[in-house]
């Protein structure tokens, strides 16, 4: 048997015992999982040094290795973040419903684990521990497939993670990762229908296409994004150009910051150009319709492909629109339902963009970056779902989770 | 552009006016929707004898033609129930969580229209009805692909509905007849990425594996069901053959009833030959294991490939098992999570069943008969999920809605 299935029957096996088990020991699972990785920080950091090496021999990029890179620091906020997951509240057990039929029929449903969840991402080592500490702690198994250049790293984490299971409640096989660092071994566990509950991407855009496209297994898909801010004329310019610059300079690596600026044309009538400068001094490239280049005549022309482009650059698509209607007619061509925003001191109108606009999340006057679990205020985020089943936006722990029927009756059958 | 494309673009720009329009509004559109069809009876049945005439030529059984037919109670029995949907609490617009962040940000979770919904089924035309009024209800519009023998029926009945919403607040381009019999289309709609948020498979095991197969949208899975029953040496007698008989007999074609009993061999000494009989008499036709042969030596020696059988007739296997973990061993190697039931009068044993075989809906003491949206009191059922994704069981109009974070803030930016 290929060592994807193995893992997966074996995972599966351990999940019926997981899903027994209290918070308490799922926790103290988290702690010693969190203890191994401290105390086996140098063991760790031989490992991931190997993993260097062979980057830079493959003329792996600067930006890459540094993902890749495991340091002290590093290591400590891998195992101080594993502890957050121990200090949030388990959904797994909470009541969410409950039925009292006519006929006697006591239902009640019940939030239980998804079961085994496969888990496809790519260099980062971290996230083999986040993953793992959010699944556990979910009382899911978990399958992990990392990337090939993080592979030592990562299996050198996994030995520590389970020799510490070893000593928990947690059976070890509940924690399996594969090594085949060949992509038929991302093939194969997208067809693992009924071993694997649920396949969970991770990582570019490209991984989550390949993912989206192939998988028989279901999917939560955590999406691009080509989040948008409409600036209205009733804009109040101060907030207007701190939300823009915000939204798009103050980390535009992630897929909540921005990357198409609407503009009223009103609004950009009096404030356009002195916007434009500021996001120029702060480093942003411009490219806009051609009413933008009449206000900003060193900006670049915008073509429909940058439209369409999710940037996660220094790089910002400015767009003059004569309503409000232009404005939602633009994001729901190009937009990826990720998170959109309006800056307005119309009230009515806010509500309008909020209602109409479809995506996982929609801001009135604030920043799109704060798009996140923990911004959110959910202590933890596995991803942001841009897909509509299941979970949508940031998602915390209860989103690895489904829900199950328990119905006591005393004899009733069915008339 | 096809068929499929060109209706889905309509069908989704559609979306984007009924995710705007009051409870009231929906309602109006369904109850003229229900007036035209009774309106419209003799024109159904004239359309649907067309169909039934092309499938006796083609030589479809009397149980399809049965299926097929409409006849003026059934039509009424069509009206009444979009009626009983109008009836429903609307679940759009519900808020579901609300979070005040320190640096002010106002968060809502709200439950928001998935969207587009193509439904995919086969031969019965009150599905077409029942659909429509189901995705409309809930504020989504529907592309439905209906089996090619009930063509004329299908296309009669949308064509009276769609007279109808042109004199309501819902756009006629939010309900969608795909009229194309072959198969290509279905393939077409499983890759509509972008257009149809879900695809939701009604019908028949084939149908559905396809459907799960071959989708890139996201699926909702309505599955088989191989359910089980288990009685315990404490169960008692009486309530076991009520439950067993009921479970099995009750309406044998349906997902929810049972395939295998599963005994304890104490009650099997004790009971077994017994019920054997009684379930003989009521037309159960026995396949047993070694052990149940000895005490029904008139059964049928069941072999694995029964226990794997969703029989939908009168055929029942029977097994004796000497433990709790046996049964549940048999139910995890032969189950399909769909609904699982115990009979015992041992409230441990009852709940440690209940909380570790992993189904959609665990019964103590009761039909597995009774997994059924209108049997929970939702009043409606879309159909009764096995996957563990978004819904699971019977699913009620909530589940044809997914959610939306709105944040209101005053300027907020990420530091």
């Amino acid at each position: 048997m290929s060592e994807v299935r193995t893992k997966a029957e074996l995972a599966q096996a351990a999940a019926a015992v997981l899903n027994r088990l209290s918070t308490t020991q799922k926790d103290e699972a988290l702690q010693l999982m969190a203890n191994a990785l401290r105390q086996g920080q140098e063991e760790i950091i031989t490992a991931n040094a190997e993993d260097l090496e062979r980057g830079k021999q493959q003329g792996t990029s600067p930006s890459l290795l540094d993902r890749l890179a495991l340091n002290p620091q590093r290591i400590e906020g891998i195992a101080s973040a594993l502890e957050q997951i121990i200090g949030l509240p388990d959904p797994i057990g909470e009541k969410l419903e409950q039925i009292e039929r006519p006929n006697g029929l006591h239902i009640e449903k019940i939030r239980v684990p998804l079961g085994v969840i496969g888990i496809i991402y790519e260099a980062r080592p971290n996230v083999t521990v986040d993953a793992a500490g959010l699944c556990l702690k979910t009382g899911n198994a978990v399958v992990l497939r990392g990337g090939s250049s993080a592979l030592s790293s990562n299996r050198k984490i996994v030995e520590l993670m389970h020799a510490a299971l070893a000593s928990s409640a947690i059976p070890a096989d509940a924690l399996q990762l594969i090594e085949d660092p060949n992509r038929s071994s991302v093939d194969e566990m997208l067809k693992l229908n009924g071993l694997l509950d649920v396949v969970i991407p991770r990582g570019g855009s490209s991984l989550i296409r390949n993912v989206v496209e192939n998988s028989t297994v279901p999917v939560i898909e955590t999406g691009a994004g080509i989040c948008h801010t409409y600036l209205d004329q009733t804009a109040q310019p101060d907030m207007a150009s701190a939300i823009a610059i915000n939204a798009k300079a103050q980390r535009p690596s992630v897929c909540n910051s921005m990357e198409t600026l609407l503009v009223h044309q009103d609004f950009a009538q009096h404030h356009l150009e002195a916007l434009g400068v500021q996001l120029r001094d702060v480093g942003v490239e411009l490219r806009g319709c051609p009413e933008t280049l009449r206000l900003l005549p060193w900006a670049i022309p915008a073509t429909d492909e940058d439209y369409a482009t999710e940037y996660n650059d220094y790089i910002l698509n400015v767009k003059i629109v004569s309503s409000l209607e232009d404005a939602m007619q633009h994001i729901s061509q190009y937009g990826t339902r990720h998170s959109e925003c309006i800056i307005t001191s119309d009230q009515e109108l806010a509500e309008r963009f909020m209602q109409e606009v479809d995506a996982a999340a929609v801001y009135h006057n604030a920043s799109t970056r704060f798009t996140d679990g923990f911004e959110f205020g959910f202590g933890a985020e596995i991803g942001i779902s841009t897909q509509k089943l299941h979970a949508r936006g940031p998602m915390g722990l209860p989103s690895l989770s489904t829900t199950k029927y328990m119905i006591h009756g005393n004899g009733q059958i069915r008339g």
